[in-house]
């Protein structure tokens, strides 16, 4: 502990207590999500089942399984990217925190969209278009939280090269542009938009598992 | 930090930020089950006593005490299988992901069967049969998670033996199966449902508790 | 990692993941405390002001402030005790399970004794036994987590001598003796016994902040 | 593990489960902000549109925003000045638990002025006094916080000189005195107290970002 550079390591802290802070957001926030599947009372049934009104409910489990993926996914890129990263400066903190504001406020156009799913006219649209807003500026927070890991060498294990940074912010901005028409999609169809956003999950999950990428196999 | 072995520590990091997001996840799911405590409000007492309002609340105390336990004993669980895992590689990553995922909605059938438990008719045996598929698809999720990490002896600091393995399989697999029979069981009776998910809960904390395992003493 | 003791050390690990796990439940516990200070709604306010209505919501906060440091001074004690312990077993986990089950059920009976705390008749002495009665039970939890760690000396770092072992179990039981009279105490009076609770929590406090202990200097 | 300084680090934790313990927290209460933003009933829009009704939640989304903020800059903060300490004693565990009662309580005023932040007449004052309060309060936990850990050398890896000490205090008071000014200004107006909060909390954000620091760099 009294090793000249100590100084140095304390201005400049290590990320373990960001990823502490970050795994804390993503665990509550995912967590939360379960408050919003909603128990009828027994006296809100009438003469229904249980069953019956539990499978009208499909709206909120299908709405709670894709956030859910969501979150998980941005963890799991989340980490990946802190294992690129040394030092956290206080650019690297904050663009984590706006990061972080994106991720937890899901669970609420998440309830949103399982409210109004299934609404008929302009409300559904509107609830799909919210939760597709999210996705796409949660998307752009992601990008700068890589930006400003990147954009200095010192904070990074091994630097990146500027072709792989290129690669990984090209790949960005198409999931950007991506998200940004699922913005489009619900005012077409809100069940659309909600399958879309499944569909882009299961695809960065499995493009995740994918044993060889080309180029950049730490990301 | 500059030794070459770096590059492959960072493509394949530890298990450490798993655990930690886990820790969260298990942590506030079993908080959380205090939230479904209801209170009733002054005014709607009517003419009885607050004591006699809180003592039929029973279902709601016997369901959080038992979800307790289960989030409680698969934290246990988990941390021991944790424990023979070295490195987590995105495989690893998603199995627990899935595994937090039935880890994190057990607040939902819980409340659901504390509010159904002495329902007349068909709704208890709803309620006690999503409690129960519940519990099954925790336990596949469960035995997902641990061939994920036994898949690779690279994962691992001492890989088990095949035998060592398979023993384990059977014992989840035989876990699988009497949390399969609970699904019918829920259509006879509710409460006996819950009553035998307690039940398991003592089985699997006193057989953690046992002081010798001849077949794998680490698990 | 490749010495010969790391079996061993898997096999009884160490408490690190034991204090995350814990710390979660502390710290969703003591901030879930805070969904139980109502706001009241605009339209429920009628002719009152804002202010009158917040004023009259006063037990909500006591019981808060009474609540968020019982959960601190266990937390801080929690702290104290694992400093000691250098591995965890089984029986360890299950009794820290036990006490975490006793700290996260806090919520409730805060809601329930801020909400009867100045209700009239005996509903209010049955909130207050109850909030005691939970109090109690967390004593007797934190006493078995002690035994469960001092049980077995290769547990600890420094054991424990049998008369600091024998001092602190007196001390445990004097605490628990006077849980079990506010049990008592809650059918005089609810708004005496919250103040006792508060008393008692200020004396643990100032307690652990007393320089010099001559009995056990590290609890 | 058998050195003989063992004893006294024992006596006198590291900072690191104060930091886990304060994350979580940190990480609780930011995220349970989210919980505030409510989603209207489908049959409570009546002829207005969704859009409509969650345009006019505009005062929840700000007070989120700026509550997330505040929250966010103090975890920076926290950080920082636990960045500094090396041990923390029991007088340390309680400053923090102040400070950390003070944030977990965020979510209160929050809800509390985002229901009453257009409300006409004293209500609304009410509220954003109650806001302005808290914030005042939280700053004085902050720097009880900043002396427990420095009025002790042997708690801080390089202690800092009693000039910067001297400063960050001067910095502090002002702040103190800003936060009490906002609790007046709460008197004249809601909605301009809580512009103030937001630009406070950007001149915070901005000023940890600025490169240079002549007075204290680490802090």
């Amino acid at each position: 502990m009294a090793n000249p550079n100590d100084r140095r390591e304390v201005g400049l802290p290590s990320t373990s207590r960001l990823e502490a802070f970050s795994d804390g957001v993503f665990a509550i926030a995912i967590t939360l999500l379960v408050l919003d599947l909603a128990v009828p009372a027994r006296d809100e049934l009438g003469h229904r089942s249980l069953a019956a009104v539990l499978a009208r409910q499909w709206p909120s489990y299908f709405a709670y399984l894709v956030s859910f993926a969501v979150i998980g996914i941005i963890w799991v890129n989340h980490h990946a990217m802190c294992t690129l990263a040394r030092r956290a400066d206080r650019l690297v903190l904050f663009a984590n925190l706006f990061l972080l504001l994106t991720v937890s406020v899901i669970p609420f156009p998440t309830r949103l969209l399982a409210e109004y799913l299934t609404a008929h006219g302009q409300d559904a649209h509107t609830a799909a278009a919210v939760y597709s807003a999210t996705m796409l500026v949660m998307g752009i927070a992601f990008t700068g939280f890589f930006l400003a890991i990147t954009r200095d060498a010192r904070l990074m294990h091994t630097p990146l090269d500027p072709a792989t940074v290129r690669a990984t912010l090209r790949r960005f901005s198409a999931g950007a542009l991506v998200y940004l028409a699922t913005v489009g999609l619900a005012f077409v169809s809100a069940i659309v938009t909600l399958i879309v956003h499944a569909l882009l999950a299961a695809y960065y999950c499995f493009d995740q598992l994918a044993p060889a990428r080309h180029e950049s196999p730490e990301l």
